[in-house]
C-alpha cells in the first residue's frame, strides 16, 4: 500500500521533525500521537549503516511517563513484575507492564531518576492514562505527568566511538539501560546505553524540546568521522534480532508466557503487581500460544503488512505471522510468528498465506541473529 | 508537508480498509493506533458531498471500550462529569472525560447497552487503559474491554433518507446520540443518530469486523439514488461548524472551562467523579485561556498544520491557533484558537504568525456556522 499521511496538529511532531526534514526524511509512521520518520529513501542503505557503522534516529515518540512524589515507588512497583526495591538511581530495567488479565499492554524501558522519581519510557500506547488512572483510583501521594523529553538514538558499531567522541570515555563504562545526566554544550540530557536495535547503541534524552536540531545537527557533526546518517528503527534488522514490536507482536491480547518473555516477569516475589494472579493462571495451565521463528520459503518476498494466516499441512489454521521479511544478511524469508503451542515446536513445517500464494514454512528459533552476530 | 505512511501491523486496518481502498482512499491518518481515512483525492468535491448530498466515513478507529458487570454503572459514574442515574438503555450522552488535573483527556460518547453494560465510543487516546487502570485498582466487579465494533458513518443532509431506505421510518424518530440494535441482511449492527460532523447523520456501528466490505456496499448501494460517495471527516466543515477536535483543540492541558465546554459538566451534582475538585478550582479561579474564533486577514491560507502562534498588536504571546482554514461557505480564512483570557473578548484584534508571514485577525464568536446554516 501507498498512501499519504494527512498532517494535523492531532498528531505532534517530534523535536528532531525539522531536522529529519532537512535530512530528507520519505516516510513516517505515527506512534504514540507523534510522527516518527520510518524512512529517507533508501532501505539497503539505512540498513547497511546500522549494521556496518552508526545511524542516527529521532525517537521523540517514545515518550516518557514520570511518576513522581513520596509515593512514586510504591505506584511503580504496583505495576512492576520485577522486584524495584534494590534499583539504583541512574539504573533502567526493561518492564513488562500486564493489566488484570495477564495481557501485556506496554514493554518500556523503567528509569530511576531519584529516590522518588521515575520515568517509564513507553512503546506504543498511552501509559500515561493507565498509570494515571490507578494514582487516581487508589488516592496515592503521587503527580503523574509526561516531562519534555525525547530520545535521540544513536545505533550502530560505532555509536560508542561517537558517543565518546561527545562527551568522554566515561560512556563506555555505562551498563545497559543505565544512564547518567550531562550537557553537551548546555544543551541538556541523558546519556543512556539502549535503543531499540541489537547493534551497539546509544540514546540521548533531549531535556529540552527547543533543542532538537541543535542536538540533531552536533551529533551529526561529530558522527560524520564515524560514518553516522539519518536512520529510523528497522524491521528488517529488528525481525533478525527479534526485537518485540508491542502492538505488532503482541495483538491485542498475548500475554508474557506466549510471548517467550517470562525471564522478566517475577511470579514469585513479595511485592504484588497488577497481573500477578492472571499470569500464575496463565503459567499453570500452559501458554495457548507460542511467538516462533519461521523460515518461509523462496522467491523472496516483501515486507509483511498483514498478519499473514499460518496453517498446518492439513489446511487448519496454526496462527498468523507478525512480521514477515526477507533477512538481507541471511539471504531468505524470516518471519515472527504467534502460533497454537501445539504448532511451536522447532521443525514443524506450516503452510503461510501469502499475497504471493501459499508458501510452505518451518518453525526455527529465534532470534535469527545474535547479537553481534 | 508530503509523507508516506509506512505500513505495519502495530497500526490496525479497519473492517472497511478493503472497501475505502476499492473506493479510492489517497490519504490517512492514523486514530487509536488504526488507520482512518482523510481524503479520496478531490478535498471540494468530498467537502460539497458532506454539505449538500450524503457522504460515507469509515469511522473504525472511533473505537469502544465496553465497561460490563455489576458494577458497571458505578465505575462510569465515576468517570462521567454528568448524572447517569436516569440514562435510560438505547440513549447515548456526550461525556468529556478528566483527569485529576481536570484536563480533558478525551471526549466520547458514552451508550448504554444494558443495565449492567456501556460503550465508550472513544476520541484518539487509550481510554481502555484509564477506565482499565481504575477498574484495577478499584476492584470494582467489572469487565472492561474493546469490543468487535466498527462504525460506519453516513453524513450530510441526505442522510436520514439513506438510512430510512436502508431500515425504515422509524430512524427518523431517533433522538441525538439514541440508537437501535437492527440487522441488514444478517449484519449486525446498531443504527444510532451520531457523526462528527454538524450536517444530519447517522451511524451504524458494525458488530461483526468480518462484514465490513458487505456494509460499505449495501449502504454505498442504496445510497446512490440520493448522491452517496466517499468521504471522511472534513477539516473545513469541523471548523466552520466548530467540532472539538481532541488532541487538536485541547493541546496536552486544556480544561472544559477552557474549551468553553462547560455545559456538559455538573459540578454542582451529588456523584462524586475524577477531577470534579480540580475542575471547581478552575471555576472559583476562572479559566487561563479561552477558545476562541478567529477571521484572518486574507488572501487565502492553506490548513494549518502548526499552532501558528497568535501575539497582540504589541507583540506579545497571546495564544496560538489550534486549526486555521480557508472556509469554503464563508469564503474568507478562519480559524479556532486558544488565547489567553485577557485576549479572549469579540472583536479583539489580534496578530497571527502564519508560514505566509504575520497576519491581522480578529477575535469571533464560535461557531462560524450554525447547524442547518
Amino acid at each position: 500500500m501507498a498512501f499519504g499521511i494527512t498532517p494535523g496538529t492531532r498528531i505532534r511532531k517530534s523535536p528532531f521533525f525539522d531536522a529529519t526534514v532537512a535530512a530528507g526524511v520519505t516516510d513516517l509512521t505515527v506512534y504514540n500521537r507523534m510522527y516518527m520518520p520510518t524512512g529517507f529513501g533508501d532501505f539497503e542503505a539505512e540498513y547497511r549503516r546500522l549494521i556496518e557503522t552508526v545511524a542516527l534516529w529521532d525517537m521523540a515518540a517514545e515518550r516518557q511517563v514520570q511518576v513522581s512524589g513520596p509515593d512514586a515507588a510504591r505506584l511503580v512497583q504496583m505495576l512492576m513484575p520485577r522486584d524495584i526495591s534494590k534499583m539504583k538511581v541512574g539504573q533502567g530495567r526493561y518492564a513488562l507492564l500486564n493489566d488484570v488479565k495477564g495481557r501485556l499492554i506496554n514493554d518500556p524501558v523503567l528509569l530511576k531518576l531519584a529516590e522518588d522519581r521515575y520515568w517509564f519510557s513507553i512503546a506504543d500506547s498511552d501509559m500515561e492514562y493507565w498509570v494515571g488512572g490507578i494514582a487516581a483510583a487508589t488516592g496515592l501521594d503521587v503527580d503523574v505527568s509526561e516531562p519534555d523529553v525525547s530520545p535521540l538514538a544513536i545505533q550502530g558499531p560505532n555509536a560508542p566511538a561517537v558517543v565518546a567522541d561527545l562527551f568522554g570515555d566515561w560512556v563506555h563504562d555505562l551498563k545497559y539501560f543505565a544512564f547518567r545526566q550531562a550537557d553537551l554544550d548546555g544543551i541538556p540530557l541523558l546519556v543512556a546505553r539502549s535503543g531499540w536495535s541489537k547493534q551497539p547503541g546509544f540514546e540521548l534524552y533531549l531535556m529540552d524540546g527547543s533543542r532538537g536540531t541543535d542536538l540533531w545537527n552536533r551529533v551529526m557533526s561529530m558522527g560524520l568521522p564515524h560514518g553516522i546518517g539519518p536512520g529510523a528503527p528497522n524491521v528488517v534488522e529488528r525481525t533478525e534480532g527479534d526485537l518485540l514490536s508491542w502492538g505488532a507482536d503482541t495483538r491485542p491480547d498475548a500475554n508474557v508466557f506466549e510471548l517467550g518473555m517470562e525471564a522478566f516477569v517475577n511470579l514469585d516475589m513479595e511485592p504484588d503487581f497488577i497481573g500477578k494472579a492472571a499470569l500464575r493462571r496463565i503459567r499453570d495451565e500452559g501458554p495457548k500460544r507460542r511467538r516462533v521463528g519461521l523460515f518461509i520459503d523462496p522467491p523472496s518476498l516483501n515486507a509483511s503488512e498483514d498478519n499473514w494466516p499460518v496453517c498446518d499441512g492439513a489446511g487448519n489454521t496454526a496462527g498468523s505471522v507478525s512480521i514477515a521479511v526477507p533477512s538481507i544478511r541471511l539471504e531468505r524469508n524470516i518471519a515472527i510468528a504467534l502460533v497454537d503451542a501445539a504448532h511451536a515446536a522447532v521443525g514443524t513445517r506450516l503452510v503461510v498465506d501469502t499475497p504471493d500464494g501459499a508458501r510452505d514454512a518451518m518453525v526455527t528459533t529465534l532470534p535469527f541473529i545474535q547479537p553481534g552476530g
